[in-house]
Formats: C-alpha cells, sequence, structure tokens
C-alpha cells in the first residue's frame, strides 16, 4: 500500500494517527536542524517536518539530499502545526516523519510547477506532463471531467441513449476538409474521419432511437487559426417528433442544468433573437450581451447633410461607449487606429462625446448641428458622459467592424466578466450563405437543414431570403451549440442538393444511403451539437480551449510532446499501396 | 408538438384522455368495418382502432390505406379494450383515433421489422438503419448505454476523472498494425490512430492525475477475424501509486458493481488463478469456469504400458464429460472427427466410458487394465456415467486441442449458461512470449509491463521464466479486461525494449518522449483496460459483439451501409502528398 492518505486529507481530527502518504516533493525548507518538506499530489499539499530531536540522524540526512519533484513516499505521525497556514485546507496540521522512501527520482524540471510558472507556452506543451502537474491545468481537467459527467447525466435522465458512430467513415468532399484514412485491405480506397456524425445521428432517428447523445470526437484538417484544433469534442446530439420549439426546450433545460449544478447559477428563460435582429443590433450572429452598447442605425438621420462619407455608404451605424466622453484626444485617436487596422479594415471612425451638459462635441460639427448629434445620441441609447463611435460603409463591412469595436472597448471597459453568464439563442438562420468569390450558395449550417416550411419554393427565385429551421446557442458571445430542424424527406433533399450544385450522381455516391433511408418512413427530426472544448472553458471562466484539452496540438497540428506527425516506414506505406509525391 | 405520450406508455389509469401519438404503422388487421393497427416507437406499441360507428368515413379510408412502416400522427381517446394483451404493458387500452397524419411514407422494407426477422445478415448490415427498429438491436444499443452509463458513475465516484486523449497520434511500427492518417500540413508526415491511449494514460500519471479512466475508441489494422472490428471500444483506466492488489480490488468493484446494477446478479470475492494453474487446469488463459472439466494430466499413469502413442507423447490430458457415457460409438466417432478438424487439429482421440457398474470400457483396452483406467477416472475426475477424452502430443497444442475440445462439449452439453456469471482473475502472466518463426521475443501485454519484482536479471538468462504484474479479468470464458503494473523508470523501460529488439535510436524515436517523461518523477503505476464491446455482449447473455455496435463494420473492414472505405478524388491525394500505388 503506497498512502493511507491523500495529501489533501488530514485534519485537527487526524492528530495522533500514524498515516502513509505519496507524492511529489513541492518545496522544501532546510534550516539544518529541520527541514520542512511540501507534499504534493492531485488532492493537496501536506507538510512533512523531519528535525534533529525527533527525527533519526539517518532520516534527517535523507531529507538533506531531497530534490523537488522527487516522488517519495512517507510514514510518519500526525502532529499539530506551530505555525498554522489558513491558506490550505491541511494547514492546521503537519506529518512529522519516521519512514521514507524515494520511490522515483526528479531530474530538474524545465519550469516550475507553480500556478504562476516561468515556463513559456511551448516548453510547456512539449512537456505538457509536467504542465498538468500545475494546479491551473489540472483543474482545468477535472472541470471539464465535471462538466461530461453533468451532460450525461442529465441526458440520460432524459431518456437520451449514448451511441456511438463510427470514426473511419466515407470522404464527403463538400465542406470542410475530412482527414483520410488509407484502406490497406481495400486497394486504393480511403475512410475519412468524421467531421461530425451528422448522418449517422440521423440515421438512427430512422432507426427510431428518438433520443441520441454522445459526446465525441471530430476531425477537420483546415488551415487552423489560432484556438482551432483539429480534433475537437462535440456533444451531438438528435431527436425524432420535435419541433425546433422541442429541441430549444431541451437543450435550454440542459445548459441551465450545467450553469446550476457547475457554476451555481440560475438562469431564467433564456432570451430569443432572430439572426437578422442580431445581426442589425450587435453586427453579428453570437453578439455578447452581458452589455449594451447596442448598434445605432443612423442613416435617416446622418444623410441628409454634405458630409459625402456618410451620404456615399449603405450603412451609417453607431454605438455608444458608456463613460467615454471623457476620453482624450490621444485615446479616440488610437480607437481610429484599432478601427484602421488591417484585421478591422474601417477606413475611419466618426466620433460624438456627449458632454455632462448635454451638448455634443464630434468630429463632424462642420457638417451636423446640436439637433442632428441629439439624434444619433437617442438613437444609440447614448447618455451624457457617453461616446458614440460612429463607422460607415457597405452594410456587412461596416458590421462587422463596428462588432469587433464593440467588442473590443467591453473587453477594454472590463464589461465581459466571466463570472456572469448571459445564454441567448438566435433564431431563423439563412439557409444559404453567397460565397461571394464563386458565386455559389454553401449551406449555412450543413447541407440537411430544412428550410422553413413554405419557403421551398424561394429557393428558385430568392435563394437567399430563405430562412433555415436553424438556430445557435450563444454564450457570452461565443457559439456553444448549434443545429437544425432536419430535411426527412428523399424529394426536399434532393432539392437541398440540387441547389447546393450538387450533380444527381454527386448527390447519389455521397449520400445516396440517407436518400434511400428516408425512403423507409423517416421521422420529422432536429438536434444540435455543442462544441464541448469551448463550452467548457466558457463555463470555467476562460475563452482559450487549449487550456482545457489534455493534450493539444498546436497551430500547425502537430503534437510536440510526442512528435507527431511523423514519417514512417517505407513499409507502412508499400502495404498501403502509396507512394509519396512530395 | 408531435405527442403527448409514446407508444410505451398507456394503461388503463389514462382511459378517458386524449392523447397524441406518433410512430410507425407496425401492423394492421383490416376487417373492413374496423381496422386495427398496432402503432411502434422506441418505447412499445399502442393499439389504435378506427371503426365504422366510431370513426369518421374519410378516417376510415384513410386507415385503409396505411401501408407497413409508414410514419403517422394520430389524436385518439384512450379507450379499454375488449380483448387484452396480457404480454404487453399497454394491453388493457387502445386508442380511438380521431385524427391522423402521415408525416412520412414508407417503402416496402427489405426485410420485416420483427424480433424474428427474414432479414439474413448481409441485409440488415446494409440496412441498419432499419435493424436498429427491431427490438433486439435497440434493446442492445439501449443496454450498452445503461452499461457505459454505470462505468461512468462507479469509476466517478471512486475519483476517477475522465480525460479525453488524442486520436492523432504518432505511429509505433511494433506490435499490431496502425491505421494511418497522412498529414496536408506536414509534407510527407503521418499521424496514426491510436492502438490504445496507453503512452497517454500513462504520461497522464507522470502528471499525477492519480485516477484516470476513459471509454475510448481504438483502432487496429489487422486481418479481420470474426467477431474483430477495426475500431473497437476500451473502458481505459490508470492509477497512480499503487500495487497490483489495488488495480485488482478496484477492478474487481467495478465489475461487481456492473453484476450487481445491469444483472442483479450479486458475486462475491473473484476468484484468482496463475497463468500456469490455468494453462495446466484449462489449456487456455481465459478459462470458462462456470463449469469443471478440468483437465487431468496422466502421463504418469499412461506411458508405462506399450501405446506408443502415449508414450512419445509430451502430454497426456484428459477430462471428464458429465453424463457422456452413454454416447454412442456414432456420437463418440463424431467427437473424434471434431477434434481432427484443421482448426483443431489433433491427430486422435483416446476415450474411456465409465459405466455406471463402476467399470470402464476405452478405446485402448488392448494396452490398459480396469486399474489403469481407474487411475484415469480418479485424475479426471470421472464419476461412473461420464465420458473421458483423452489426448496426446507437445503440451502447446494439447491443451489448446483440448480446451477447444472442452469448450465444444460445454456449449453442446447446455453447460454454458448465459444467465450464470463465472468471473475469474488470471494473475502472473509471462513477460515475454517467444515468436516461435522468428525466434524472438514479444511482449505478452506490452511493452511498458514491469517484471515481477526480482526478475529483472532473468530476463538475460531465460526470458521465458520471467513473470509479470500483469492480469487479466475472464468472463465466462471470455478474456473482458487486462491490464499490468507498468515500468516507471527510465532504465527499466530501455532494458525492455532491448530485450524487444529495439535499438537505443529505435527506443528513443519511437518512445523517447515517455522515457524522458519517466525521468521527471514518474510515479509507480499500473492500469486496466476492458473491451467495452465484448463486455456489454457477455452481461447481455450473448458473445457476438456486432449486436452490441450501432454501425459494425463487416469480415472485410467495410461499412457496406454507407459504402466505405471509398475511392477519393485525384484533388484529395494530390493536397495530401500522395500517389497510389496498385
Amino acid at each position: 500500500m503506497y498512502r493511507s492518505n491523500t495529501c489533501g486529507d488530514l485534519r485537527t481530527s487526524d492528530i495522533g494517527s500514524e498515516v502513509v502518504l505519496s507524492g511529489w516533493v513541492h518545496k522544501i525548507r532546510d534550516k539544518g536542524f529541520v527541514v520542512w518538506v511540501d507534499l504534493r499530489d492531485r488532492y493537496g499539499i501536506t507538510q512533512l517536518v523531519f528535525d534533529q530531536d525527533r527525527t533519526s540522524k539517518v532520516l534527517l540526512e535523507q531529507a538533506w539530499e531531497l530534490g523537488r519533484e522527487t516522488v517519495i513516499q512517507v510514514v510518519g505521525n500526525v502532529i499539530e502545526r506551530a505555525s498554522k497556514n489558513p491558506n490550505i485546507p491541511t494547514g492546521d496540521i503537519e506529518v512529522l516523519v519516521n519512514g521514507l522512501k524515494v520511490l522515483n527520482k526528479s531530474i530538474l524540471p524545465p519550469f516550475t510547477i507553480e500556478d504562476e510558472t516561468d515556463g513559456g507556452e511551448d516548453i510547456r506543451m512539449k512537456y505538457r506532463y509536467l504542465d498538468i502537474r500545475r494546479n491551473p491545468v489540472k483543474n482545468n481537467l477535472i472541470f471539464r471531467h465535471k462538466v461530461t459527467m453533468e451532460v450525461r447525466k442529465y441526458l440520460s435522465d432524459q431518456g437520451f441513449i449514448d451511441v456511438e458512430t463510427p470514426y473511419l467513415i466515407k470522404s464527403t468532399p463538400e465542406g470542410a476538409r475530412d482527414f483520410l484514412v488509407p484502406s490497406r485491405m481495400n486497394e486504393g480506397q480511403f475512410y475519412a474521419l468524421p467531421q461530425s456524425p451528422q448522418t449517422f445521428k440521423q440515421l438512427l432517428m430512422v432507426g427510431g432511437m428518438d433520443k441520441y447523445f454522445q459526446i465525441v470526437k471530430c476531425f477537420r484538417d483546415e488551415d487552423l487559426r489560432a484556438d482551432r484544433q483539429p480534433e475537437f469534442t462535440q456533444i451531438d446530439c438528435e431527436m425524432a417528433f420535435v419541433e425546433q420549439e422541442d429541441v430549444l426546450n431541451t437543450f435550454e433545460g440542459l445548459t441551465r442544468h450545467l450553469l446550476k449544478e457547475i457554476k451555481g447559477v440560475e438562469i431564467g428563460a433564456f432570451p430569443r433573437m432572430t439572426y437578422d435582429e442580431a445581426m442589425k443590433l450587435y453586427g453579428n450572429d453570437k453578439p455578447d450581451i452581458r452589455f449594451g452598447m447596442q448598434f445605432g442605425e443612423l442613416n435617416a438621420v446622418a444623410q441628409h447633410r454634405d458630409f459625402n462619407v456618410f451620404n456615399a455608404a449603405e450603412l451609417v451605424v453607431g454605438i455608444a461607449v458608456p463613460s467615454a466622453g471623457s476620453y482624450t484626444r490621444k485615446e479616440i485617436d488610437s480607437l481610429i487606429d484599432w478601427v484602421k487596422r488591417p484585421q478591422v479594415g474601417a477606413k475611419g471612425m466618426v466620433y460624438v462625446k456627449c458632454n455632462e451638459d448635454g451638448t455634443y462635441k464630434s468630429s463632424v460639427d462642420k457638417f451636423y448641428d446640436q439637433e442632428d448629434l441629439a439624434k444619433w445620441a437617442e438613437l444609440t441609447g447614448a447618455n451624457p458622459g457617453d461616446l458614440i463611435c460612429i463607422l460607415s460603409g457597405s452594410i456587412k463591412e461596416t458590421r462587422a467592424q463596428l462588432s469587433a469595436l464593440r467588442m473590443e472597448l467591453a473587453e477594454r471597459l472590463g464589461l465581459r466578466k466571466p463570472s456572469e453568464f448571459a445564454p441567448l439563442w438566435v433564431v431563423d438562420f439563412p439557409l444559404l450563405e453567397l460565397d461571394e468569390e464563386t458565386g455559389t450558395y454553401h449551406a449555412m449550417h450543413h447541407p440537411f437543414t430544412s428550410p422553413k416550411p413554405g419557403q421551398l419554393e424561394l429557393l428558385e427565385t430568392n435563394p437567399s431570403a430563405v430562412k433555415a429551421n436553424a438556430y445557435d446557442l450563444v454564450l457570452n458571445g461565443n457559439e456553444i451549440g448549434g443545429g437544425s430542424i432536419r430535411i426527412h424527406d428523399k424529394e426536399t433533399q434532393a432539392i437541398m442538393f440540387k441547389h447546393l450544385g450538387f450533380t444527381p450522381q454527386q448527390a447519389k455516391e455521397q449520400f445516396g444511403f440517407l436518400m434511400d433511408a428516408f425512403q423507409y418512413g423517416a421521422p420529422p427530426h432536429g438536434g444540435i451539437a455543442f462544441g464541448l472544448d469551448r463550452l467548457v472553458a466558457i463555463l470555467g471562466g476562460q475563452e482559450t480551449i487549449r487550456d482545457f484539452i489534455a493534450f493539444p496540438k498546436n497551430n500547425s497540428g502537430r503534437d510536440v510532446m510526442i512528435d507527431a506527425p511523423a514519417t514512417i516506414d517505407e513499409e507502412q506505406l508499400k502495404e498501403l499501396h502509396l507512394k509519396l509525391d512530395l
């Protein structure tokens, strides 16, 4: 037996007991005649004490030799601590050691195993197994476990069945790129790793398994943006005999359960907003509604003067920044520089200072009078003391730019509080999205999403106007889940494929099995998928998913710890009937 | 709202309520003036009734048109059934329909959706979504869900943390073949899909996450034997600061919990047996101990006569088959033919009938007298009325042959009762296994398994004799789990790699990250992995894992439903820097 207790266990009630502890040497304070060792394991830290009066000479000498991160086992007696440490649960006691065994030594770690470590991102990733010893990473992984357990419990209690779908499936070149797996037994053929279990969960609905869930790895071979992973985890769900309302209620229930059980936060009915409203009010389909700064569209009150920049714009739109009316010229100039950065791309920014005395001072006083500016303040909801920031240009670009500015300002003003949770359903997404480069339409959600009832005909005449039975769950400005009511009949599915540019032959080759399945009594169905990595990060009050993944990959898709991917043997290539073509 | 109740809900207490049901038309009995429809969903069957007195003409006509597997929604009133059906929970009521909507039609399914279907294996796999509608498959999937929920609950309650390990890892050509995944972003390099998360779970132990579990897909590109799958699911577990005893107790607890919660079976301490004992007594390292027929080794009492077959044999060994003494000559001949099949490979079989009067009649009466045969009966535990079957030859082959015969006879005699559960720990496995073809040694469990204390030196002199801290959990003659205490220091690991034929360079390239990790204070650790597919099948009283997998692959590794693997676009190959080499 390596231990009678963990290093987080012992309290004053244990004083007098003999205990066996195992763990890592976290810190040593060596006064010569007395040595204190902080012994650490997953559960906490317990102070060990060796001293020349009460500890044998041999043992004291052993203690002098100990180094950080050495793994030891000790036997000793729990005694009361002279100077107590109120900061840790075991701070009232210490263990007077009467036996010590070194279980394994450690060379000097490349960074300190402390909450605030001296190791940079790269070195921590290479030695991730040491990084996991640190409380912040360890606690994130335990937190993730708690979230997934609660998800499973809730859904299982609601009658959902966890069904494993296959990982070796078929490539569907449409959409994001698949990771491919050459088949040795089927020469020249490839499996693909799933981007999601979408078609399989729909087939489960055809199979009558009317409530399905799975926490499942998915794969996308995309050029990685910061904080994207080639493999990521979804909470994947589907229900049959449901309308959109049933799906929203069910997963609002799940999210409310998580917020309550995990964060102790009780939240009422989640607000809902259409996609069009979200774009109009926040310039974004995943608005952070923890704070205001809603968009005020100013075309009607800003295009009647000689200011050509506004007159030529498709959209003139502003936000009121609370208490920013006192910004200096320099501060405002830096905001203007910020929106002009290529990542944002605005050409400039008009501003109005709302003075405390009810007057206005703007960068366009030459063109607009106080009455004009008062109207702008009204439409943006600005109060005395606020700063109105106004951008103009094409609707799409201007909204995106002002949304970026809104988020940046909220960040700077501390309005994005990690402990505050503001969920939001965004509904009525467009069915299709125009690819401006190619002039073709893509499915905004995916090709299996159903159009709103009665809008199928509109696909022929005005595809952009067709709305879908599609919804996103947004939490604090992040999309944490998205789903739709699916098409469940072969004819509608065929029409969708046609509008997405599939020939009947292509549709059959890639999704024939699904269209066939729809002929055998497919029930109405719909579902949702949550991005678990992001959900956990946001519940954890953070936004970087990498800190909630045990062994993440870097931005080139590499695992720098095990050094993968790597070259393979010629023999392996041959067995797979492949040659490199570099 | 598609339904107020499911098809398994309604009871006599609901009589008088108006309900809405949705489901599949399971069966129709059409008497013209009255039509009964069995409406089916995941939860059961509810009888619908339409009749000319109480149902509108239009509705009755609609009912006449219904076909099997059509998806319908009905509104109606719950009424008492005239002739009750005690075989189903809803058998006391029926629903008098006053509204019907066809939600989706069905063409004729390729097999009947009945517990005993007319569809063969191939057609059921192609239309797996229809197969899942059948109770046996549906119930297996729900059963699997229950098992995994209980596993998670038990382990989480014991402090285990579910940690997701990566799927895109590095190929290690040693052992079974990896499935490989070409990397587009890292030209000429490949990921591999994990055969198990072995090294990652060990790194989690190095990281201090001292109790880990995961229910995880694993991948092996092997030539598939019957009832093997290229992707399979493991309950993967690891613990730090443990000895073998701790691991056995923990997972005996898990297995006992499952047997109790899932099957209602209470089982005491699991028996244990060494590998050597298991081979001696059952000729097999995963003996089914639900029945006797232990091996009796007869060398000492069978090699003293002129029977050269026995005299030349390394091993003469027999089993007593209960109550088979009355087998006819024809029945015994068929047994002899059975052991001579190439799959078994015995050269012949000697038998002894133990007559009820205490005398013996054998096929070798020419060589042995009654006294000899009495000794054989004693050593095999044969009683009057039994049949002793004796094989001889090399130890390894003869044991395997007699073990096969033992299992076959137990099957024929109905001794392998699916409702009876007999777990068994087999311990003290050999560390290494000699590959007789190449003359080299392989790790019997895997290269990370530790030898028994003090046996490291024996590796140099007598590698076959070294025992490992390795154990299997056997249930009803199936290995359901296997594990070991691992090596946790760099030096021992290096010695192991050397004995497995790795050059230091190869060891470093493939497992350098693990050996490095061992230098930073790796704790003693060990674990186990259960084969979930098999565990669930056995708990379900069956032995075919395919029936417990939603979308299994066939023996060529194909998914015949979606038709994968498949050829891919030339463009995709090019992006992966590959050419086919057929």
